[in-house]
Parts: C-alpha cells; structure tokens; sequence
C-alpha cells in the first residue's frame, strides 16, 4: 500500500488526481474532499454516525473521527447495524514499507486502528505490502523484507493487542487460501479496467498489473483459515487513507460476483506537509515532516522554522486580523494530535482571532509532538523481535472476540 | 500450461500461429516447423546432437529424440558440457490440467522427459497449473484442484522415480521463494512485452497478464528451496511442446537481468489428430484423439472409422502409386509410438510403395496403441492417493543426483 498514511504529492496538475501513488490537487491548490466524495462514490460521515459510534461502543469516539480526519466511508452503517445484532466483523490495515523512519502522516491510520479494535474489541489483520515496495520502489525483495519487519515494530508501538492481530508481510503469507482468492479476484477484473481505475501504461511491468488483487484479497476472511476458517460472512472493515479507495472501490465491485461479501470502508483525508497543505511530504526533504525517529530539539527546530504559519506578517497586523486557521499548520497540527477539545476550541478562538500568536501555538504544538514521538521512541524500544515473531505468527487468534 | 503437449488447434487463419493457447497453420495447412524455429530464434536438433546425447548416456537415445519428434533446442549444447564437466542440472516440464482424461498427445511430453531423467539421472519437477485453468478455462478453484490431483495419478503412472520427482499444484505451492521469483520477474516484464509475446488484449483479465511469471519461475532452482538450497546456478532443461516456448523466451530474456541462468530447451513438434495434421484435437470431438481411458474396442474403432489414412482410393491405385505418407495418420502415430526402428523402416518402405494396405498398418497401429494404454491403465490404477500424496510432498530429495 503506497502512500496508505495519506501524505501528499501534489505536482500541481491541472486535474486533481488521487490514487494509491499520486495525490495532487488542482493547480496546486487544496484537495477538494467533496468532489472526492462524488467522484469516488463515497459518502461522507456525519455527525449522527459519530454520535452511532459513541453510543455503540461506549466510549468517546476517537479524535480522528471527533475532527473529521477520518470522514467518508462505505457500508459503515451496515457494519454498524451488524455489530448492534451481536454479529462480529474484523478489522484490515496495511503499510507499504517504502522507508525506514516513519512520520506522524504514516501513524495516523494505525492510532486509528487501535482505537477501533479496542472500541469494537474485534480481530485486525495488518498487510505489509513489501511485494509491492520491491515492485514500485525498485527495492530487491531482501531490503524490502527488512524494511517491512522495521515498520511492524512501529506498528505494534502504536500498542495493537497481540490476541486480535495478525501482522503478515506479502513476500512471507501470500500463498494457498490467499493465491486462491488472488486468482479469483485477478478473473473478474479486465487489464482495461485497472487501467481506469489505476492509470497504468502498457510501459509499466506487469508486476504492477498483478498487484491489485494481492491488496483486495484480505478483505475476505477466507484469505485467513488460520483466523476465520469458516466464517466466509466475516464483514471486514478497512480504515485507510482516502487515496486507497481505487483497491476497494475494485475490491467490493469483484465480492458479490465471487460470493463474497464487500469490504466497509473508514477514510481518511491527507495528512498535511509542514510547507502546507498544497506541500509535499517527500522522503528526499527531510524538512517536510516529523519522523518518529526526530529527537526533541529536531522537532523544536522544524516546527519553528518549517511550519507553515496562517499568522499575519506583523504583530500590529497579527492583533488586527487574527491567523488564517484554514492554512495554518501548526494549528492543523494540533486538531490532529492535541485530545483536548475545550484547549483546541480556546486555541481556534484566540489564535483566529489574533489574541494568541503563532509563537504561542507553536510551542504547545512541539510540546504535544515532542511527548507523542517520545511515547512512540520508548514503546517502539521495547519491542522485541521476539514480539515481531509473535505478532507475525500464522496462528489461530482465539479469544479475537472475546 | 496449456498444450504443453502439443495438440493442434488450427482454425485456418492466413498467417501461422503458434502460441501457448492457439496452434494454428497458414490457410489451414500443416505447421512449417522451419518458420518456427527462424520465427521463434531457437536451434534445429541435429543428428550431431543426437548422437552426442547418445554417447553421454550411453543409452539409444528415445524415440521422440531419433525420429525428430523432439526437433527444435535452446542451449542444449551447454546443458551437455556442463553435465560432460560432471555439474548437473534439473529437468522442468508441467501440465495444465485442463480435462480429466488425457490422450496419447498428452503423454508424449511426460514419456520424454521420463527418459531424460533415468538417462541422465536428475531431479525432476513437475507444475500443475490448476490456477492457469481456473482462469482460461473458468474452472472453479476446487474443480482446477481436482483435476490437478486426477493428471498427477496418470503422470505417475508414467513411471517416475519418486527420489528425484517433486510434483506440485500452483494453488499449494505458490508463495515464499518461488513468489518472491514471481515478483522479481514480474518487474522485468512490461505489459506492452506481454502483449507483443502473448497476444493479449486489453479485455483480457489481469489473472491472464499475471500469469507468466507464475510458469517462468519453476526454470530457477531458488524457487525450490527444499530442494535446490543453496544451487542457485543449477541449470535448468526444459522439455516441452513448441507452443512453450514463448513463456521461456521471456524467461530467458529476464533471467540474467536478476542474476540467473538461462533454462534450456528442448522442445517437439506437435501431436497431430485422428483426422490429420490439419485437423485439430478437441475435447468437444472424442473421436479427433485416442484417449487413455478408451477400452481395447474403443480404440480398435476410432482407429478402423476416423484415423485419417494417405492410402489410394481403390486397391489396385494402391498398388500401383504406394500410401502418401506425408499425410497418412496411421503412420505417423506408429512414428510416434512404435519402438522397433527397423519394423517403422520396412512399413515406410512396404506401405510407401504399395505393397502394404491401410488396414494392415492400421492393424498394427490398434496393436501397439492398445498394449501402451493398457500398460498405462494399469500403471496408472496401481497409483494410490498416498503416493500422490509422496510425489506431492514438499520435500528434501537427498538421493535426487545419485
């Protein structure tokens, strides 16, 4: 799964593309998430479905979905109308493990996802796509093994239970039960009709051509007989990034014509460049976002120098007209990572209104990430390769649901 | 692998094709086996060459290898000065199992490779293409299985030697090395090279575009860890029908690019059917092939009513101008399957000038073909599931180059 994390490639086109490898606005502007929506064929999250999720799982839904960073789905309510008739559904994610430090960008689907599996107390399979890493990325398949067992020890910092989850990387499980699905899959879907929904060329290898199958297929549980032997009506539920709707729009076209049932998705929009949200986080510029691996005083420097500021040019000009809310990062920042909704609220009117300055909201930004990154840095140490192993075992998961 | 053995499917189109899924002659002729090879860049197997596998093995060479069934080469010179140096190297061949009962066509390519391997005293393995099925032949899953399991009995049955033979099914062998080979040759492949090699279209399934790295990997002994570990300059000889060769031309192409060696081939001209070489061999048809599963009056009849003869109309126009032997199927499967040379040499002469008629070759032929399916019938329900199941087994084979 390239770009899963959500993080932005503008090229500043005139069209606005999104896909699993291009995510650009129109001029080089802002993504348009409606037209997305209509495009796509996907509807938004409202807030009685917000509030559906609150009642449901008794507990406050998480900040994700509380701001609207997760806010289109598919099929979400019927998941939900399921799992209020005590029916169970399971959980899929993934990364594409291109790099070897992760950024804030490629931890938002994974908090997500933890919240999710702690609130609905289901079982999560977590693909690691390190075939399509090797095939896109040029990486030999050694490196992107490696890099794929890096990135799992990240992904089980961000604190997954390991009795619901199945972590598996595409080059170690793709076989048996999951090539049959493959197959199934790769019969119902037409080279012209990747080609629409992907935009390859006939330049590109047929590696790329064969790929999409191998990210549909664990939307049904029977890719997994080790978990789900059996329960060929499983639902599954995918929280991702809104560019890797292309998978599953094709994914839930294929289910019913091979009897299965279509995935539910939970989407999330982009997380935004330190330059702004018509930037680029790009692994050749460092500066572009905070990695997991940053220490305190790279953090406090980036932010203070990078982050794009919606404040005014002057203090007197500042005071007059308050900060530019819409394009001010470290703001953006906060709604991301800052719990608090009565300080995020108190931030919103002091800093519109040019009471507080973006010095000020700068510092509580590289306070909040400086503790979220140091959290991640003591958790991620912690994690053995024992535990890789074990996260990674092909095993039964038996008290998934419990 | 789709007629890997061979059968003709001439649909008498203008030019001559020749690719795994059509055979078919210019203006509904005979194949010009000759164009093959300049179109295909492969080399003619000259007596030289015969002659040589005949010193190296001390053995007369098979039938299918004298009598230039087995006509056309990729690098067997090399195979045989690494095998003259004492290195070895694996036999590769397979089947698409297509249908439950096989014809003597589908034999040929298994009685030939069952020589080379007590020849020269090598390993063996053997694919069962039951995921290309389930997508050409829109097979179910279970229904491409099932027929995998039914092929490997009769392909048992012809006699390999179960220490140096692993036969597998791609639905339960693909995955680990063999589809991490997958993947590195996928990269190498773009799909406008599929195209050109393949013939495929744009409504074409990408399971279609998928496929050819799944038949190319087997040439690699890395894609056979528990067999090869550690050999990765094993040479790899693959015996096949000609209509294979373009899957091996694009695995040769890729081989070098990600540090393999190149298979080699050798390759044979196809099986021609009941009603001539013209004709075509057709499931729909049961009397255009003899099948292995016909009883001793089955044969006698397709033989005596279908089996098309180049004698003369009348007698007496027999005696005087001889059988056209160029055309005569009665002959050309004796060519195939009579062992005695010398007995072939007299018919050729007799029938040729007219002394012999067709009911006498024909005679012969019922004799011969009568005693091989029923040597095979009974070969063959002598092979229990448990011995599928040893042939199966994803194994060591510790005496393989004994």
């Amino acid at each position: 799964m390239e770009k899963r994390e959500g993080e932005g490639e503008g090229e500043g086109e005139e069209e606005q593309v999104v896909n699993p490898w291009t995510v650009s606005a129109k001029g080089g502007g802002k993504i348009d998430y409606d037209k997305l929506i209509d495009q796509f064929g996907c509807q938004r999250i409202d807030q009685s479905l917000v509030d559906r999720i609150h009642r449901l799982t008794s507990r406050s839904p998480h900040v994700f979905l509380r701001r609207g960073v997760f806010f289109a789905h598919r099929d979400l309510n019927e998941i939900l109308d399921a799992y209020e008739r005590g029916e169970k559904f399971y959980l899929y994610t993934g990364r594409g493990p291109s790099s070897e430090a992760l950024h804030l960008g490629h931890l938002i689907p994974f908090m997500f996802t933890k919240y999710l599996q702690e609130a609905f107390k289901v079982p999560l399979v977590i693909q690691l796509t390190d075939d399509e890493k090797c095939m896109w990325k040029n990486l030999t398949v050694e490196e992107s093994q490696r890099l794929a067992r890096e990135n799992a020890k990240d992904i089980i910092a961000c604190g997954f239970d390991v009795t619901r989850t199945f972590i598996f990387s595409d080059f170690d499980y793709v076989g048996g039960a999951f090539y049959k699905n493959m197959v199934k899959v790769g019969k119902c879907v037409t080279y012209n009709k990747v080609v629409g929904i992907f935009g390859f060329t006939g330049e590109d290898h047929i590696g790329k051509v064969s790929f999409p199958p191998v990210q549909a297929v664990p939307s049904f549980p029977s890719s997994f007989p080790h978990l789900f032997g059996g329960q060929d009506n499983l639902r599954c539920l995918i929280p991702c990034a809104i560019d890797q709707d292309p998978y599953f729009r094709m994914t839930r076209d294929v289910a019913p014509r091979i009897g299965y049932q279509k995935p539910a998705l939970i989407e999330s929009s982009f997380f935004p460049a330190m330059q702004g949200e018509t930037g680029k986080m790009s692994a050749s510029d460092p500066n572009s976002a905070i990695y997991v691996t940053d220490s305190a005083k790279e953090i406090k420097n980036k932010i203070n120098r990078y982050a794009f500021s919606g404040g005014q040019d002057s203090i007197e000009k500042h005071r007059e007209l308050g900060a530019n809310l819409e394009v001010d990062i470290p703001f953006k920042y906060l709604s991301f990572f800052l719990d608090d909704d009565a300080k995020l609220e108190e931030i919103r009117k002091e800093y519109g209104a040019g009471h507080m300055l973006t010095g000020e909201v700068k510092q509580l930004l590289i306070q909040v990430l400086t503790g979220l990154v140091e959290r991640h840095r003591r958790a991620r140490a912690a994690v053995t390769d024992e535990m890789v192993d074990a996260f990674m075992a092909v095993r039964p998961l038996p008290n998934m649901f419990n």
